[in-house]
């Protein structure tokens, strides 16, 4: 344990965002405790990529968390429902997977406080805003507050802070505070919809918007 | 499907408290879909009696989901703590699992908006404020607060409700309010640290509760 340094939960897809933020966290003084959920996304390939990151932030641990949401259906993510590869339309998505920053920030809150952390980071943007309604600053209120009644440290006096550095950025915006922190990027994983070949298929929202952000901000995609 | 009847989700532990409140939410006409989340407690001789309780109430579904929590640590029943004999003790007891209900409400919340159900049931009630954070009515509030912010379903205007028909009831009432609605208590099992031959330890906190509900209600405990 390194004195001084406070533990935080980092939410590590393995993507562009959540890669930056690990990266910010750990800049902010943090050391981290990088957690995954493996909820059988389409895109298993993101897990080795948050593997890579975990590694290179060199989180004191990263665990991979099997959560099988399949069953639940509801999403393209996770059922049998095709991505959309004709860009990014208004309203709320078909990728979208029902409650799922919810259980994933709840997962985070236990592993926090059975640490001892009070501090979770989380990689939603303004980007999602329109799409998704669990990226919401409301939401992240709600979330917090929430958290604050649920558990034994929040009743004993703790206050637990989700923290959402990229709120307000756009994608170019991300890609330039990633490039200030030394995030990792070559490292990351964006897209829904690997060729048979496991690259990047160029076509889905998550795609596009990653291109559009590095094109905005000048700067190469060093993951391609 | 049955017209007319609505879908909700139960927290089903195969406890007699989730098992009492699923025959409520039957008697009430609700179409249930049941779910228990195996989180690698000890006693995992309680999936055993979760799957016979949802065919007993005819659930429509039943899902039993892994969620491996033990990697967090923190818990009696889900780390390598002693299960305490001694009695019933004042303050947060060891069996405390972090975020335990905010996680499994996280997860209830998915399953039922995917399904178009807008009702959640749990089984928490007032002997466990003092002990578990996460059952008292001001968590329970946060949590609908926070799961109407949350879903695609909230922001569209549904309200989410977590049914806790409990709250106010000691065992001995939990009892009686599942004589009322036939409840197969015969079918539960409550012991947080069963014998070597599968039997209640009638010495855990969990098994104590039970023995005072049903002597409190004059009722013989119809799974001994």
């Amino acid at each position: 344990m390194t004195a001084g340094k406070r533990l935080a939960v980092v939410l590590l897809s393995g993507g562009l965002d959540s890669t930056t933020v690990a990266a910010m966290a750990k800049a902010d003084g943090y050391r981290l405790l990088a957690l995954t959920i493996d909820y059988n996304q389409r895109h298993r390939i993101e897990l080795e990529h948050a593997a890579r990151v975990a590694t290179a932030l060199e989180a004191e641990r990263h665990i991979v968390l099997p959560l099988d949401l399949r069953g639940f259906g509801g999403s393209a993510l996770t059922a049998d429902i095709d991505v959309p590869k004709t860009g990014v339309e208004p309203g709320i998505p078909v990728t979208y997977v029902p409650a799922r920053n919810t259980i994933f920030l709840s997962v985070a809150l236990g592993w926090a406080e059975a640490a001892g952390a009070r501090d979770l980071f989380i990689g939603v943007n303004a980007l999602d805003y329109s799409g998704y309604p669990d990226c919401r600053p409301d939401f992240i209120a709600a979330f917090e507050a929430m958290a604050n009644t649920a558990t034994k440290a929040g009743v004993e006096g703790a206050h637990f802070r989700v923290h959402t550095p990229l709120a307000a950025m756009s994608k170019a915006d991300i890609v330039r505070a990633a490039a200030a922190v030394d995030a990792p990027l070559a490292l990351t994983w964006s897209c829904y919809d690997p060729t048979p070949t496991g690259k990047p298929c160029g076509e889905c929202d998550s795609c596009r918007l990653r291109a559009k952000g590095f094109a905005e901000a000048g700067v190469a995609d060093p993951a391609l």
